[in-house]
Order: C-alpha cells, then structure tokens, then sequence
C-alpha cells in the first residue's frame, strides 16, 4: 500500500531544496537521487529563497548551522509556505544546545512544517523546550519501546496537533503521525545507527516524498521511513565478509536506487494505531 | 592521441585549488587525486590567496556560494591570472538565482578562464544573461542532439571567441570549443546523471589537464572530458546486480584511477567540426 | 600491547566534537564511529562551546578555516580545556598560507593541546614558524628516513617537552613521541596518500583513543596510529582488480570498523626509541 507513494516520486521527480549540514550532505542529494528526485542545495540567503522558489520542497536540517544559514533557514522557510511548498523541519541536535534548541522551535513558532522528523531526544526537546541528548544521538532513556509505545503514541499524536505538522520520531522503533492515526514501524537495522547521516539522508527523501504526495502527507511520511528501513535491510543482507559500515552506507543508497513501489510494499513492516 | 595529455597530468602531478561547494568537495578532491593530481581547498579570501599562489590551477565553483566564498573567488582568480595559472570557472545553477548568474557573469568580465566549464543550460545563461533551468541540471529544453548540433558547434564556437576562453558544454553529447574547433565527444553513460557531482567532479580534473599541458588547452580540455566519459562507460561496465548510484560514484573514481593513456585513447569517441 | 586502547573506546564510546574542514568531514564521521566512538560536529561559535562541553573530546582541524571558524577553534578549545577534554590539534596546511601558520601557532599559544597531530611539513612549521610545504601534503625534503630518524625522533622530543603536547608527525614512517619516549611506528601503505583525508580521520579517531585513555594519552595516540595503518594494510590486502581510490577509502574505514584489539596487537610494527 505505501509502494505507490514511491513511484509518484519516482515519476513526478520533484526537486527538493536542502538547506542541510556539511557532514553528510552528499550523502542526501545521492540519497535523493537514489529515490527518484533531485537535489539542489543553497545557504546564502538571497540565493537560498531564490533556489527555493524553482523547487517543489524544502528540506531544512539544522546540523552545523551558522548565523548565515540560520537567516537562509527563516527566509527560505517562509518563501516555502508561501508556495505551498512541502516543508520539513529536522531539527539535528535541538536539546544539545541552546543556539539548536532555540533555531528549531522558533523555526517551528514563525513556519508551518508539513513534517517535523527527529529522534526521540529532539522530538521531546521540541515540545518540553529542553532535553537531555547524547549530542546528535538519542538518548537511550527517550527512546521508544514496547513497554512506552501507548504513551508515545498519544504523544506523538499530541505534538502533531499542536504543531499542525505530521510528526516522524525514528528510532529502533519509528512513529509517524498526525493527529488521528500513528503508524507504528519495525524497519531498519540498529547497524544503520554506525553510519553517519542515515537521517540526514531520511529527511531529504521525505521531503520528496511529501513533494510528490501532497495530498496523503502522513502515508507518504511513512512510506519514506518504510523505504530507507527497508533498504537498511537488503543493504545489511548484502554485506560481505570485511564490509563494515562505510561499505554499508553505499549498499543502502544502493538498495534505494533499486527500491521498487512492489518490493517496498512487500517488506513494509508496520502496524497503525 | 588524448591520452597524452593524461600521462602528462600523472607526469607533473600539479597542485590545484578548488573554490568549490560543500555537497560535492570531497569527490572533486578523490578524483583530482585518482588523475594523478593534488588537490588543495581554501575559501577564506586571504587564505584562498595565499593558497592559490602556491599552486598551478584554480577550480572555481559557485555551488553554494556565500558572500564570503564570492570574495574569496575574485580575490583568488585575480592572482591566478596574475600568476598566470590555468584557471577554469564552473557555473553550477547559473540561471537558477540571480546571485548565481550575476557571480558567474562577473567573475567572466573581471578574470580570464582557461575554460569555462558547465551544462547546457549555465552556458546558455552566461551567454544570454538569462535561461531557464532545473535547478543544477540543465534543462532539456537547451540540451545537445544531433538535430541541432550545427547551431550548438557554432554556438560554443561564437562564445569561445567572445569570452577568448575554451568552453565546455557537457551533457549525452559533449562540446568542447575554442573560436576555431569544437570536440563532438560522445562517452559517458546517462546514469552519471543519477549521481550528484559528476560535473565538479570533472571540472577539477580538467583544471589538472590545463595546469599540466599549458600548451594544449583545448585538447586538454577534450581529453579530460573523454577520461570522465570512459571510465563512467568502464564504471558501468562493472557494476553487479544490486549496485546503484552510490557504487556507481565509487567505481568510476576508481576507473579514473586506474585510467591509463592507452585505455583513454582507445575509449575517446569524438569528431572534429 | 595497543590493542586494549581501541577496546577502551569500544567500551567507552566517548562523544568527540570536531571542528574540522568540510572536504573530509564526512570520512571523519563514519571513520569515528568505526572505531566505536561518536561524532558531533559544529563551528557557530556559541554552538560549539554547547556542543563542546557535551563531549569527551575536541579535535581541531584548521583545514578550509575561516574568520567564523577560527573563533570557534578558540572558543571551545578554552571551554574544552576548562573542563579536561581530550584535546588535539591538527594544523593542515600550516606553512602554506599566513593564515593557517598564525592559527596554529596562536592555538598553540593559548590551548593546552593534548596531542598535535600533523604531516612533517606541517610540524617543522609549527617549530621553526615558517617553512615550505606542498599545499597539504608534506613536502619530500621534510620526511621521516631512516637516513634521519635519530634527528627526527630528539627533533618531535624536543618539541613534545616545548609545547607539554604529545607530538604525533605522520608520514612513511610515524613518530609518536613524549618528552621522554618516541614510538617509530611502519604500518600503512603509500597507497593512502592517493585518499583524501586518511589523516584527518586519525585525527578524529586519536582524539577518540585520548579521550578513552586520558591515563595513557602518549600509548593511545600510537594506538590510534597503528589502527590506521593496519586498517590501511588489511584494506589494501581486500583490494581487487579494478578497485581504486574510492574503494580503497570505503575499504579502510571498513576494516578499522571491523578492528579488535587482537588484530591491533598483531599488526602493529612499531620501536619504542
């Protein structure tokens, strides 16, 4: 069923601005190759509303940023609204400090976001104000689990019609939800947490996602964390003897260049609730 | 007959400074090094100066420019021509921002390039001050094909002798011109368009080529474009099932990598016009 | 006898912050988490005192610095040496530009570094204030031989006692040294200077090992040596035909990835003078 949102990406190829972190950058305009789109990427700000205005999304990701690329972020974000562009916010390290925290809500407080994705400790960073992190990780004690997962899923739920944004909390365990229904998702592989970037990388294909689908935000949202866990497992299936995780990191760009609407559909594993 | 001027690369080993963008840097510096070359990168205005004197080409890049990089390629393409180096300017998303074609117009009135290098679309757009485009990749629309290859020959040919520069029009056919004779080159593979940076990555390369055969400039540039053209058909050739464009990235520095004279000059598919 | 630092990193998985130069700060990342510690990344200079006091370790690389960055590099380099942190200097490129010279030699002024970690060229800068270098590789007059290896191992003593840092200078044949001891390590393969970056993703991983063994540091960074060069010997060994550059990076970080203390133990070549 979340197949077909990646063949509209597939076939509508839009193409999506990052306003995103020098770290692994390239890896999210192959990322968004791989998926079908196309990449392009701005952080000055004249130029970054002018990129935004020739693209379908925007993707704005707040790793390694800058008082430059901060103003690059409001502006862009705004320019974005106004176009009705597919918007996300992935708001790397909010809780880890207060110049991250304070970007990433304020970006929330003037911008609407169709969708806001983060692990666990920036999720709740955003909707208590402060959290304690593990720098661009997770803490262990905010992750999701089977024994927290009804709380978390009414608080996801929750955050999601407070903000107005579909929310994306991805983790061992990934929430994606609006205010009504949640999908509950078990791809991926906890190996994925010894690459760089494979975030960074989720939040470029789900703008795309959205770009493609704006009329089913919430099941294009899951389909795109459907696909990178999905890819994390053939890439993990793909490995051989010596393959550690930068050789892991191609084999998933790999797998979501070869990803079909069929195959994703096939290994999607997920519940809503 | 290119192949030569490949060997010379590997021969003399030049430095080159790239002011070039963060998406893409790190495979622009993997294959200047895989021809043979060093790669150095500066973009602070006095260390970009400093940096390029001690070097024998410059690579000018305007992706993800910012009002501090812009300052940095004037200041350090003066003192490159100054130094007489072999300087090459790529327009990447000239047309797509008026920050990106005013950069690239400028930096063209102010500095002498060796070579510009870009797609069909930022060539269209230095020569008409305005294009429409797709963000980084040109726009179909303005691409090369055999029904209009006579325009386009004389078209780099009247832009050449305007700009007294060599320019490279790359794309499914390549162009490389000076006011006299253009390189009809037809290597490559479509699926290096699925991968992020194969254009920067192939406009530090050619900065090699002119910095280590000063005397052959145009040839130079043709040969460079021929060595990315066959070792992406060679990368092609070795990719397994499951590979995508991630592997495909890897393989074809490797192919660069392991490029010899002979293998390019049996590879190169071009004509004369 | 090396191998039980890398276990102590495994075990203790201690946060390091880099401020380093975007060419290869991807390869960072994914070569810190290979040898199982974690990388946070940020050069706002408020952010990264934040992010800095969240950490185990700062690494400071001056590569691709700017006037922002350099403000940082101070910044958290004091707040890191407040609060005890591991804390490495890597001064690429010192000797090639005014710039790069002062600003190492002004951190060295004013931080307490715990080890510098640079190329021959680069370290004889930081000694005699000025010097020769090609761009950022280090110049052939300036290597470690076994013609000048006394020289050279009471030349980085000497140094080690000045700046109260241990001294790691890099090359054909490495010298990790104290005041007192100098390891003279012969593991790697010339190979990885045709990679971009292998020196600057030691640097991340060395201040990973010192950070895991602050009772140890002078043993932990010719740990963190060794574990690079056997990686590069294991990685080489994996080379198949066709491979190059590119597959050779990913092949490294792999086997660092894949590296116990054990193989660490058998590989390392090294004498203590």
């Amino acid at each position: 069923m979340l197949g077909k949102y990646l063949d509209k990406v597939r076939e509508k190829s839009p193409l999506i601005h990052n306003i995103t972190n020098y770290v692994t950058v390239n890896d999210v305009a192959n990322a968004i190759l791989a998926c079908g789109a196309s990449p392009v990427m701005a952080d000055e700000p004249d130029d970054a509303v002018d990129i935004t205005s020739i693209c379908g999304g925007l993707n704005i990701n707040i790793g390694t940023l800058n008082s430059r690329t901060i103003q690059s972020m409001f502006k862009a974000g705004k320019k974005a609204e106004e176009l009705n562009h597919a918007l996300l916010l992935d708001p790397v390290g909010a809780g880890a400090s207060k110049l991250r925290t304070d970007t990433a809500v304020n970006l929330m407080k003037e911008i609407k976001f169709d969708v806001i994705r983060g692990n666990s400790s920036e999720i709740k960073t955003l909707v208590l104000g402060s959290n304690s992190t593990k720098g661009v990780d997770a803490d262990k004690a905010d992750a999701v689990s089977d024994e927290n997962l009804s709380f978390m899923v009414k608080f996801v739920k929750d955050f999601a019609k407070n903000s107005g944004s579909v929310i994306a909390l991805t983790g061992a365990i990934d929430l994606v939800a609006d205010d009504k229904k949640c999908f509950v998702i078990r791809n991926g592989r906890p190996e994925m947490g010894r690459i760089t970037g494979t975030g960074c990388q989720l939040s470029g294909i789900m703008t795309a996602f959205i770009a493609a689908n704006p009329e089913n935000k919430l099941e294009a949202a899951a389909s795109a964390v459907c696909l990178m866990g999905v890819a994390g497992e053939i890439a993990f299936k793909n490995l051989q003897h010596g393959d550690g995780n930068s050789t892991y990191r191609n084999r998933i760009i790999d797998a979501i260049y070869n990803m079909t609407g069929k195959i994703l559909d096939e290994g999607a594993k997920y519940e809503i609730k």
